[in-house]
């Protein structure tokens, strides 16, 4: 397939990382004693190749689009939620709503193919790839090349658009959880089964359903060779936008937050392009979804949050947003032992 | 020993748990999509008595003090620390300082009986038990039973001083994991070995040694009977007035956060008097001091936040504070199906 994703150079610097773990050292505590946030500080400091990092005019992204696939009942919800949902999370009322608010954070929603016509308006990007959303991945591919190649740089041209070096990215799509389910098995080679799970709320019986119409998507599509190939194979246009956006976003060295199984599994597609991507993210929480934590295990990731969350807009990136604040805050704000004067470890007894 | 902690009754309402169970399963959200904030929603509403819970001027209340035990080399850092501690406390360069004023919360230090004289300051509060911290448990019991009550009454009256009806709990004092893994020891049941941790990172060698000192004092004080006698042979007055503090607190029904390993040992004796106290806690994090764990699995408490974080102070506290404001904001502010005009879920897949 004809993309080139944007460059994406890992950034090995020595130098810079013995100066942040030296600062992180010097801070007024025992060492190490901040456990995962010095690791979120020490990324961060990488990210944007400065000891002092800074978190500059964040945002929240929420890429909604609608699958032909929810037509074979994958999904406890109708289609016409995506749509209904966008109308909510524009007036304030989703999880997400709710959490940009109480955090500052921005919001803006992207319909890259959600079913039915909306006017623009503030804090909406109308872009839809396709007007109706997907194709039915069990017919053939969800997204035609093109398709894929316009969704991939509708991601990439919204975040080229909004100011800023930190995103919260989420996600909205009746189905997604199928398709999130198809690309995780394919990158990670887990079994479909453990990959599939309940999405929205799906009893046993629709459980059952859903995998039985996976396996037949997986088997209609099992010679998909690239990752762009099975990203158009499964869709969907918010999955592409996704993956777009998290390349762009770390081209540019923007602090991503990766929230559930729908964004890790567009973050799948692009490490597979851009190994170096994962530089850029800190991953929110483990979902309650079955599939997460084989995505995350295959990334090396692991993430802030296990709170049985299986919500998606971009809710854990939110939830976890305070902690990222929280970590550049402390590396800022905190006194050193010089400067506070506070007397050293006893070397009789201290860890080095 | 001659104290009678205030009555914590346990609030079994089944038409309120109901009423909440029912708003929160009506928000824009799959069922149960909230995981861990969705038990956070309705612990709020059950404990203020109300199906739209508030959180009203929380407080972060860090109590200090110093231990006579420190003096057996159970710390990397000498007790003066604790001193110099409480003046960056207020100076506003420790952890729990940056992280109170991210998070727009009021911090009060209490000298509960730290080392040297220090003014009272806006923020300090100074009523030590004994000037000099407590007395070396190796020796004899770390505080005398009038002491002891003087630490629990100072807990209870110095919540009853602060506004507000929630709080944010933390703790100062070199020496302090060795009290609190004693603590933790004798309410758990649990080897002392499993409760005794590197503390402000002691090596194998210090490590060893607080163990074998730990172990002479869990011998000598092995006729120890009630949780008051546990507390005034172990200490330390930080701890004694932490269990006041949550009695009261719970008393009063206001929601506790807790912080770590120290905190929740202080809870083990707050919940050896008063059971029902545990209605009023949520639990902020798993320490990676060794024991916490014991005591979390003791309580049957399942923390918000695991981050291998071991810096007390109420650190651990205040970075899970914005996840109960989250859990409270998304109760009070999510629409629901009806208002927002949302399709319900298909009945033919959904569940209950």
């Amino acid at each position: 397939m004809d993309w080139t994703p944007p460059a994406v150079a890992p950034r090995a610097d020595a130098a810079l990382t013995a100066r942040l773990r030296q600062r992180i050292d010097h801070l007024t505590k025992p060492l190490g004693a901040l456990g995962q946030l010095e690791a979120l500080m020490l990324q961060a400091g990488l990210l944007q190749g400065r000891v002092d990092p800074r978190l500059d005019a964040p945002q929240v992204l929420v890429f909604a689009a609608d699958h032909g696939l929810a037509a074979r009942g994958v999904s406890a919800y109708p289609s016409d939620v995506t749509a209904q949902m966008v109308e909510n999370f524009l007036a304030g009322g989703a999880a997400i709503s709710v959490l940009a608010r109480l955090h500052g954070l921005p919001l803006t929603v992207v319909d890259a193919g959600v079913r039915g016509a909306r006017a623009v308006r503030p804090g909406l990007i109308v872009r839809p790839v396709a007007p109706g959303g997907t194709a039915d991945a069990s017919l053939g591919p969800a997204m035609s090349r093109a398709q894929c190649v316009q969704a991939l740089e509708l991601g990439r041209e919204v975040v080229g658009s909004v100011p800023g070096n930190a995103l919260v990215l989420g996600e909205m799509g009746i189905g997604n959880t199928s398709a999130a389910a198809l690309l995780t098995a394919h990158f990670t080679g887990a079994p479909l089964a453990a990959c599939v799970g309940r999405g929205t709320g799906l009893d046993d019986a629709g459980l059952a359903r859903k995998l039985e119409v996976l396996a037949q998507v997986a088997q209609r599509h099992a010679g998909v060779a690239t990752p762009l190939e099975a990203l158009a194979a499964f869709g969907g246009f918010e999955i592409a936008a996704l993956a777009g956006a998290m390349l762009q976003a770390a081209h540019e060295r923007r602090l991503i937050v990766v929230d559930g199984f729908i964004v890790t599994a567009a973050l799948l597609v692009a490490h597979a392009l851009r190994p170096a991507v994962l530089e850029a993210c800190v991953f929110a929480h483990c979902s309650d979804e079955a599939g997460h934590a084989r995505a995350l295990a295959h990334l090396g990731a692991r993430p802030l949050l296990a709170l049985d969350l299986r919500l998606g807009e971009g809710s854990g990136a939110a939830l976890a947003w305070p902690l990222v604040v929280g970590a550049v805050a402390l590396l800022d704000g905190m006194a050193s032992f010089d400067s506070a004067g506070i007397s050293g470890r006893d070397a009789s007894t201290a860890t080095a």
